[in-house]
């Protein structure tokens, strides 16, 4: 755990350089708009550890996977989310020696992450080798409401007369870090200055996304810049000035850039686009675009923040989660997904995985307007095809869908076989998502027109990928990996099993429930499917028939099957130097070890609560929890969660922290990759879903608060059908403010609250 | 299976060129001489498919591996056998126009691989675009008692004058096909030509071995050579000469090469030493060097040929395995092994496997001294350091072994996790042939100068490998790969377990015996080894309370935990166009099949076959046969000795020609990569330990013949101990002659037989 990071309700402070910090801040302090972002890069040159990265959503590469030995099935591709041209490099020179804060300490060094305005600021002093000491401030934004614009002001005070020589720099020549064979992505690079403009266009290999990006850098001041002579070279731009500066005034560069892919604008506009996207930048200001970005801003804000009285701490780290939530995603787009890095860093190939279902969507639907919750499900919808095609490449038939592990385009990318192939829980959760979508909106429309045929495509899966058992007399499902991953290849993980058969369950009832509202959109659904009874009988039946794996002196469901046979030795008794044991221990020591990387059985009570009672949950929870090391980010949450249903409140407090803090802390000392932007919206869930006690049951809204000690108080606004609902909850008495909508029923531990129209109440 | 392999006792003949079929030939007809070897890749150029291939014992380099995803104790290199100096090419123009059977189809095409001999032939005519009809006849050898030797004899006879243009070249311009990243793996490249003598020098990036290879071109014939110009560029040299041809007159060419590597040469001698040993070639001639090669086959044969007479088809297949394994491996060099494919080809990196113990060390324990047989141990045993390297790496303590999966020098290569960590049963057959050894050589003083080493190193890692359950109350081993490779990560594989029980009992005992023989150099193994009375009663204690999985009902042990939740549909069953299923399938579906890639629980059986009795023997055939798929090359000969044993003749001459004609018929489809050398051992184990019977039980050789119903008689000759006996058998009487060595018992179908020295028994 590194605590550099000064708390503070509404910001992210670094005060003082840490240097060795450098990769961490340049993920923490990253900046996003939902179309693109970029780690916090300095603009000036640093020679120090930096991993540069630029990202824009939905521009992908199929990089070639690398694989010791080639076997049926092996994805040939891995779709990656592409470092792209980086336009915030402002080079300072002074006097003929670079700015570079890796050579020349900075003094009162300020970083800041002002996230109600979502602005990233720096202030220090730095003595140059000449001596003149320069005082320097920068700006930062990607816009929220201008998606392709991005902007920076850097103003520069020196405490005598020098020459300071500035180049904006724009490059295209840019490369993954984690590119597989050392391969450059882009190609028909072209570059140029015109009109003032300095461009890069480039495209990438094979998937042909055309990305044009240009920038316009002013000076102001009432000193006089000189402007030096453009460097055009093959991938960048290097436009520069010059200026005799005086003592104690300050110079101003302020600097625009306009990045289109040819996701949103033609090819054929992006010269005209761009140059009207510099233009109306300009126009506007830096003040008043900055006052347009606190704006765009504060409208996330009015429906996403969540106010925690009496722990700034926790209440800078979910403001935190959900900053970096919001500049990842804002579901204006159903082709683009959650990356686990979003726009932080490079790692898992910023693609979609299961967490966008599990943990993001409850965020979205709760935060946001419906239609950003069910543009992540179209995504999934419109890959059906592909999830069909990858199953069938598997050997499955008549329409089974397989969901890929990791995708950018539909088409699974992760090539580990104990990962691809059987760590299949993940098709689970695209399904438990159209539930959980369905149950909290009321959108029983989207079930007909989109859901069924994703949860058909499930359905046939699983039934295809148990089989029954002579020796058991019962349907096994073998060969598969569970969410923890620390476990491969096993026979009977209950929570495999238990979200097939789920899935299984809710297609059939689906089915029902349509042929129940309207036969005639039935009859099309069957046709366009080609259901026949026999495969719902099936699905029934393995329902009815499918072995779990428990045992009957502990009481407990096994993980899956031989669980026992391990040695079960609780975490506690690990030296703190083995741990995380990931970084320290061999796989094959982790494999055969008994420590859960993240929940398992405990994920299936979570999804499944209703199904078990609280002495279940408990028991549970004790035999489960002593044996996890929480090495996944999306573990502490889901325990959080659980730990304040089974009134294990310390615990939860303890998992709540350990999740929210998870970057800021970098606590799994790997945020220097990148932040861990899905599991993020866990910390929400435990708030939410935790300590708030929030459920849907029925269509009804319920709430069981378990405030921790510490905090006096939780307050948030939520969107809930036609409801804009105020929720304020602390230990003695809460209220509920129906702020828009109609007259609402809300259950608070277990009465019922009936509110009227803006109307509220207190309980 | 591809059946254009004329059928013949000591030859393998194509007739008529097979261009379809032409990689599958190079790989058939390689040449080597256990030091080095090379694919039969055509002396003039071809542009046809062709795996060019020349490869140096022991020369080996470490390619970086491939992985998707990086996890602790993968290995980082991947020790291959590389591609080396190619000294074969002599390219034939004539009127201007390169001679190319893949443009000019040949007639009469012969190709001859002479295993008497040890010779390579061709012979075939072609008529060149001038019109001119030329006939060709090429002879080369790898000779086997000039270790650093190669040579090639083309004659060439045009039907009309013409201009013929020869140009020998040398080229150090080679890649190995199967390098992981594109990469060259030779450095320091020099050529040159002096004194006639064209040569390549390189050296091995990383490893630095250096080799040095000179070619020398004599032209002899009535007609008058013209030397051209001699090209020599950084790579490669090109000698070439100019002739005018006339009419029916032949032109002969004959190269020599000689390829040194500072495994056996002094790099400050590589000079000398080459000119020398190209002098000396001259001197003899190429015919008296044929005879010399004829007369260090002869030796070969005299002690490893079987004859069995009615079955051409059968006595091809046998001597082309023997040929094949003499030209990999004869045993003077323990930093040597057997790879997979020997110098066929590049694949599986040509490093050592499990096969070298299971497989090969048998074949020469009854074909060669017992000195190259200890070779093979020892090359074992010098890498228990690595072994022990190894298992530290995984977190093993205390001296643990851990030998690799596949390596070169002793450090593991492979980097799947569920064969590398998994697949250790591996171990077991390390320990196994200490055991193979000594009983049949009756080498005790082995076990105390090196065995107890590695027995001891092996025992310690099984006992750490192992766990105790709590819940079985027995000890359990989690998470193994068995000899089944289309099984992964399985708990209490049967055959893992059976071995590693029989380790450490090995080992107790060894010790034991050790103490029993000699107390002060049991007190020295004691001290050297650091051992402690704890740890062998730990191996007692886990040897007397091992789990291993059995089926009450059905009265068979069970491959592994759960195998009888698996779909258990006989391989009968399967389509014809699904096999081979790993060629069909996809991994998932492999995994989850029931289908057994090689013999696993019959492993265990033919290893341990005292203690199991004839019905269990059956129990389990019955039960497992019917589910292999034996699409591992090493599956079919285990078979048919078992099939023998239990009476299924019919099955084990069956078994037999697979194992016995797998490349020469290309039945697994991959013969084009290479041949399956230490498979060819168990074509020799089918006859030997199947048709013959032959077993040492308490020191005494013991036959118990089954010869298949179309052989009239089985013999050869075999070194056991201190006699050199000639075994004849056939289905009315057998002859047993102790051709060298004091007078011996030997028990033939439960009877002793008493031979005297130099005599000959009926029976």
């Amino acid at each position: 755990m590194k605590k550099y990071i000064q708390v503070h309700p509404w910001e992210i402070v670094e005060s003082g350089f840490h240097s060795e910090f450098a990769k961490i801040s340049e993920s923490i302090f990253s900046l996003g708009n939902g179309r693109m972002g970029q780690r916090a890069n300095f603009e000036e040159h640093y020679s120090g550890q930096t991993l540069q990265g630029s990202y824009l959503a939905g521009v992908y590469y199929p990089d070639k996977t690398r694989v010791g030995w080639w076997k049926n099935g092996y994805p040939e591709y891995f779709a990656k989310v592409l470092n792209s041209v980086s336009w915030n490099q402002i080079r300072v020179i002074v006097d003929g020696v670079e700015l570079d804060l890796n050579k020349y300490e900075p003094i009162d060094f300020q970083r800041t992450l002002d996230m109600k305005n979502g602005l990233l600021k720096r202030a220090f002093s730095v003595i140059m080798p000449s001596g003149v000491k320069l005082s320097i401030e920068t700006q930062r934004w990607t816009h929220m409401s201008r998606k392709n614009l991005g902007g920076i002001r850097m103003q520069i005070t020196p405490d005598r007369d020098c020459e300071i020589n500035i180049h904006s720099v724009i490059t295209g020549d840019i490369r993954n870090q984690d590119s597989n064979y050392d391969e450059f992505f882009w190609e028909d690079t072209q570059s140029g200055y015109e009109n003032a403009i300095s461009w890069v266009s480039q495209k990438t290999k094979k998937t042909g996304f055309h990305v044009y990006a240009g920038t316009r850098t002013y000076t102001n001041c009432c000193q006089t810049f000189i402007k030096s002579e453009t460097k055009v070279s093959e991938l960048s731009v290097d436009d520069a000035f010059r200026v005799e500066a005086k003592s104690n005034e300050s110079i101003e560069v302020v600097k625009y850039a306009a990045v289109l892919s040819d996701m949103y604008v033609d090819t054929a506009d992006f010269s005209k686009q761009m140059e009207l996207e510099l233009n109306e930048a300009a126009e506007c200001g830096w003040q008043k675009l900055c006052a347009e970005q606190a704006t765009a801003w504060q409208e996330v804000w009015d429906n996403a923040d969540i106010q925690i009285e009496g722990d700034d701490t926790a209440q800078q780290a979910i403001r935190f989660n959900i900053f970096q939530l919001y500049q990842t995603y804002t579901g204006d787009d159903s082709r683009l997904n959650i990356g686990p890095k979003g726009f932080t860093g490079e790692k898992y190939g910023g693609s979609t995985y299961w967490d966008t279902e599990a943990y993001c969507l409850p965020f979205y639907l709760g935060t946001a307007t419906s239609d950003v919750a069910k543009n992540l499900l179209v995504y999934r919808h419109n890959h059906l095809p592909k999830a069909v095609e990858n199953a069938e490449k598997l050997g499955f038939t008549n329409g089974a869908a397989l969901y890929p592990m990791v995708t950018m385009n539909g088409e699974e990318c992760h090539n580990e076989w104990e990962i691809t192939f059987e760590e299949i829980h993940r098709n689970g959760a695209i399904a438990y998502a159209i539930y959980d979508y369905i149950n909290y909106t009321g959108d029983e429309e989207y079930m007909e027109t989109y859901g069924i045929d994703v949860l058909v495509g499930i359905a046939r899966f699983w039934s295809q990928r148990v089989n029954y058992s002579e020796n058991k007399k019962q349907w096994v499902m073998l060969g598969v990996t569970g969410p923890n991953e620390f476990e491969n290849n096993v026979n009977n993980n209950w929570y495999t099993n238990k979200i097939a058969v789920w899935c299984m369950q809710y297609a059939k009832d689906s089915l029902a429930a349509i042929q129940e509202s309207n036969l005639e959109t039935y009859q099309d659904v069957i046709d366009r499917l080609n259901i026949q009874n026999e495969e719902i009988d099936r699905w029934k039946e393995i329902g009815e028939n499918m072995y779990f794996p428990y045992d009957e002196e502990k009481k407990v469901y096994l993980q899956q099957d031989g669980f026992l046979d391990k040695e079960l030795i609780p975490v506690s008794e690990l030296e703190e130097n083995q741990r995380p044991i990931v970084e320290h221990w061999s796989w094959d020591k982790i494999l055969r070890s008994c420590y859960i990387k993240q929940a398992d059985v405990l994920q299936g009570f979570y999804f499944f609560e209703d199904e078990f009672d609280l002495d279940e949950h408990k028991r549970h929870f004790d035999f489960y929890e002593p044996l996890t090391v929480h090495e996944s980010s999306l573990s502490p949450c889901v325990h959080s969660i659980l730990a304040n249903k089974i009134g294990n409140h310390d615990k939860a407090y303890e998992f709540y922290l350990r999740t929210a803090r998870l970057d800021l802390e970098d606590i799994n000392n790997d945020t220097c990759d990148g932040c861990h932007i899905t599991s993020m919206a866990g910390t929400w869930l435990s708030v939410s879903k935790g300590f708030a006690g929030m459920r849907v049951k029925d269509g009804t809204l319920t709430f069981n608060p378990n405030i921790p000690k510490k905090w006096s108080s939780i307050g948030f606004n939520i969107k809930f059908r036609d409801n804009y609902l105020r929720v304020q909850l602390s230990h003695e008495s809460s209220q509920l403010s129906n702020l828009d909508g109609p007259a609402i029923d809300i259950s608070v531990n277990g009465s019922t609250i009936h509110i009227p129209s803006n109307k509220t109440i207190n309980i």
